[in-house]
């Protein structure tokens, strides 16, 4: 164990998100046999106060309310970003240009041009980057994944993906970050999960026709005002595949009663799959082959058979949680910094999400299919 | 019961949909008190042996190759229409240029100006009408409505709905009369369940976007040879509803896998319902009403709570099935001609469906938003 | 049509089963191809008022309030019984004594010498019987049943029954005939049919161990006092089957939230099957044999390849419901009557149910296991 | 964070549920606030090379293939014993005899009288003890509890529990030490998550008839013959509960198909839930209080409204897995050791398990009801 490398890491942010990255951490350094050995060095938050209770609390060994100065600490390899969209852009050109990894949050930032500033710096720099689409670290996705390009479906003919959830159903509920035309909005936060899993499991898309909705014309400033909204409380999407498939995909904040929607269906000449997040440790498989009055969707339960569920548990059926699909992204990162791996889902991939957000928020108000 | 007034049945057609409408019939008159006494007289096919064989099977009295014949004679009081597609107008036409009324499978003719004038014929006539759009006369479905009605989902602000089956999923499948350009295709054929859907839930349709999708180009001509499919396998549309709220549908005959799958989802600022018909004796629930930490989708089993369940079964929990639906239908049909109910569904609500079809191909071809 | 022989039906009773049984009727004509035409000729019930509105309502040409002299009517051939419980055998002997073949509710009475009594008469009459064990009609049963013969399970070890409803819930609720100890309770009500089930699946019961549990001790008598219960509100039943399997059922009528949880699973060396009635055109299919990694259980829905679904409809995953599956029945009964097909479910059957029932409530009371 | 108090964890076994103990300290450090800072202080194994092994990958400082000698160490506060069962007596005793406190698996002993012995000691030396029955630290069966307790459901009549899996569908399986007549058997092994989850949420058992049955009777011993197997492979129970009402269990590890089968059914005067194991972030609430009409099984998904699942994830539908389960229970055991909480399942509930166990199989050998 000593001789492994150490990473050394600095958190900026340490809510939801900050926090999640830690749980992460801790689970992938027993989880996996990662080839490092993991440092939780410096968290840096909007205050000293926060910083420090951050520290004490999730177990770095330094806290700061400056994260400009952390992130040229030389004793720091990775950055992880989780502060709002907004101010990713700037933290990670830092860490950058101090020669830090850097593991953002999604979106990678509020345009794709600042994406792209954000990638092909971190690329000139050759430093290795991770972008947090974490549903896709689902061992249940990577299975579907793999049947599709093993040919267990056919030839995919359609896709039908949606991530829908309710926690800006209120009226009442204020106008925050997430409702700022840069890069807010309900297809950037989440509709953005329906976009990356789609070409997760069906490839490039290459022709997109948007349909974004603001259903709240306005909400409490948190000043006694309101303040109209323009971004998409709902946005739904066409789509072509370079691979001839067609499909759609819908983004919902404002989806009642719905927590955690990020489901799809894809239809092949020879099978068929079903998913939701909802009940993430399954995937619900239907085949032609199957023998006759015999057919129907099997429920898949997770288990050692779908890597890298045998790594959390030897028995099929215990399910994993959504910290676990945390740890999964932070052992793939991981192994892409100090080992041979690939980077799972690097900065160009978050542009590319970026793209197909702004690809459909454009088509929408322009009202005409766009190539992507 | 002999003073009931009779209503004498003429149909033309025995397949799927011909033993529906008798199977409806056939229930209708035990399960409803119905206002009119039911007397099946003719039924007419391509031959006067299927004919024959239907007579028999059926319970017709007569039969006929002939269904010019028959709908002229003053012997019969309403005619069914269960042929293809194509031969609708003139069939309808016909009966009611007879004075007959006429109770048409759906889609109700090829196009919209066909829909138009089989429509004005009747309404000039003032002779009743029916389209079969039985999904719609689920309990299950008209306890939607009627939840939407009372403001139970508060303010309608989403709707995903869809009608998708696998039954053209084999590219081998001979070109039929679905496949006619005038009248075919997925959206037409099926997809048209998911309008009438939505519509019937959430009110007026007012602007829509279409993307329609062939992905198998041709089929076996049944000669031998290959014949080229230029109507959609799949279709999908972006929905304006006059209520504000907007929507999306889609139709699909090649989802590997589904074999009812006319499920919609709509969302409200209080309240949400999920609804497959793969289920349909169930309808979910979702009220922000409920008490914290309780919250969920309630499973809502069908019962004698909502009519007419309690017709076909006094006890909750036992279900009713595909032809109970069309017996429902055919009653509210007998009630319109005989009694002084408003028509369920008729020529003019199937001529709305069919200018939808056409709004949405249209708005496919030119790649642009139509209004309606 | 007109060379058909033809049945004559007298109905005793009107309510919720005696509908079910004109609805089975009205639809097995037409669904099916009877050897035999049905002509529903009287309906006897306990006022002639009751029995005039129950035959204007269904359809029989004649009425009476005395089924005595009903069941002795030659212009009848078949009297179907669906009063309560305890006057199941008088009515049974007189119409057996009649010459009629007798078809009748369950439980076949409220005690197995009873129901012995009324199968020796009909046995040595050589009349055919039926008893209403509905549930056992469903295509999904009976492909479980092939299934099962098949070897498709392999070797059958464990079963679990259940038939739970929560009609009794309320302690308010009146008593009822279903009250009283000679035949009620929730074991001989509806316990029955998780027995018929548990048999229909697996084979012969040998050996019981019941448990049998009052839990609402008494009830309002109707006339302002109480009236003890005796009867039991769940009973549960370990079993052993002469295959060498073994199981459990448990028989509910204060089953909160249940309408119809008539379910099953069972495990074999190579498969499992699990059903539930509340989804009842679903049959669940685990196959040891699946590939590794796509293991599941699949949800197979009803269609064309499980007989007799075909008849209701060409199209699978369309459901039939619970008057079609009296509807089956009906015509299993007919078959066997004019055919030369076998009683699907016949006296000697229903009293094998009977004295299931009786051995659990016999081994409850001594606490014991009986051999059967 | 320094002035917490240090607890030194010494670990015996490193397989499946050794692994599980440590996962769940890394995550409870973080994801609680903990009275007491952790550390993985040696971990012992049946060699030095596996105990070397297993402290590389789980972080322990120490390794050891002589657990007589860790458990006395002094710098060890805590022993987790994670091998197999008959084993767990001596390592407890020595443990206690050394002052340790002591986290033992499920099941406690081979025998009550060992756990006996065990629970005895412990709580002379008042030491602190824990035993790993970790589907009760779910949030949702928290929830169940006290919605219970609440009277939410009213006065609880039913009970219905199940712990089923299929890992000894094989019969060519090999004979392990859970084939062992000393505490082995799917009773003891699994069907004792069932049992406790029972006297969780319904309170004390007090009277039980058991039915054991082994269904393979031999199975391979490793070395080329065969060995007779005597425990179960299901077993069942009937149960009277001290409040009144009562119930039934089920444990069986030959449930061909199900992998984590952990389900009960549990029935008041008022609701009813339903819980599956299979789908553990969610509860089935059926109220009598809805609306007519309205009634339902409602789906609660686990939230923050569901402690301690916040402190997984601020938002709810994300969902914990099995890991998080065993990261509460490693909290609450930590809290109870430093803190003033109560030990959640110490070894007097353990070994009331145990107790539960022994009579069922008693009951079952005697063919009687016994008294606890």
């Amino acid at each position: 164990m000593t001789d492994k490398r150490e990473l050394r890491i600095g958190l900026i942010g340490s809510g939801f998100m900050g926090k999640a990255h830690v749980f992460g951490y801790a689970t992938a350094v027993k989880v996996f046999d990662l080839p490092a050995r993991i440092t939780l060095h410096t968290v840096a938050d909007i205050s000293a106060e926060a910083a420090n209770r951050a520290a004490r609390a999730l177990g770095f060994a330094h806290a700061t309310d400056d994260w400009r100065v952390m992130v040229t600490n030389p004793e720091i390899d990775v950055i992880n970003i989780t502060a709002p969209n907004a101010l990713h852009k700037d933290m990670a050109l830092a860490a950058i240009a101090a020669g830090k990894h850097v593991y953002c949050e999604k979106p990678l930032a509020p345009t794709a041009a600042e994406a792209l500033e954000m990638t092909q710096a971190a690329e000139a720099a050759r430093l290795k980057t991770q972008v947090g689409f974490n549903y896709l670290c689902n061992p249940m996705l990577q299975l579907a994944r793999d049947m599709i390009e093993a040919g267990e479906l056919g030839e995919i003919r359609g896709y039908r993906g949606l991530h829908a959830e309710d926690f800006m159903v209120d009226a009442q509920g204020p106008w925050t970050f997430r409702h700022d035309p840069a890069g807010g909005g309900a297809l950037a936060d989440i509709g953005s999960h329906a976009l990356a899993t789609a070409e997760f499991l069906c490839g490039p898309i290459t022709r997109i026709m948007g349909d974004c909705v603001t259903m709240i014309a306005e909400r409490p400033d948190g000043y006694g005002g309101r303040k109209p909204v323009e971004v998409d409380d709902l946005a739904r999407a066409f789509l072509r595949f370079a691979s001839g498939a067609t499909g759609s995909v819908e983004g919902n904040w404002i989806a009642t009663g719905r927590k955690m929607q990020h489901d799809f269906e894809v239809y092949g000449t020879k099978g068929a799959l079903a998913f939701s997040q909802e009940r993430f440790n399954e995937l619900h498989f239907y085949s032609n082959d199957d023998t006759p009055g015999r057919h129907g969707f099997r429920r898949i339960e997770a288990g050692p058979a779908h890597p890298p569920y045998g790594n959390f548990c030897v028995a099929p059926g215990h399910q994993i949680g959504f910290n676990d699909l945390k740890a999964i992204e932070v052992a793939g990162y991981v192994n892409a910094i100090v080992g041979d791996a690939g980077e799972p889902f690097n900065f160009r991939n978050g542009l590319r999400i970026q793209r197909l957000v702004e690809a459909i928020q454009q088509s929408a108000r322009e009202e005409r299919w766009l190539e992507i």
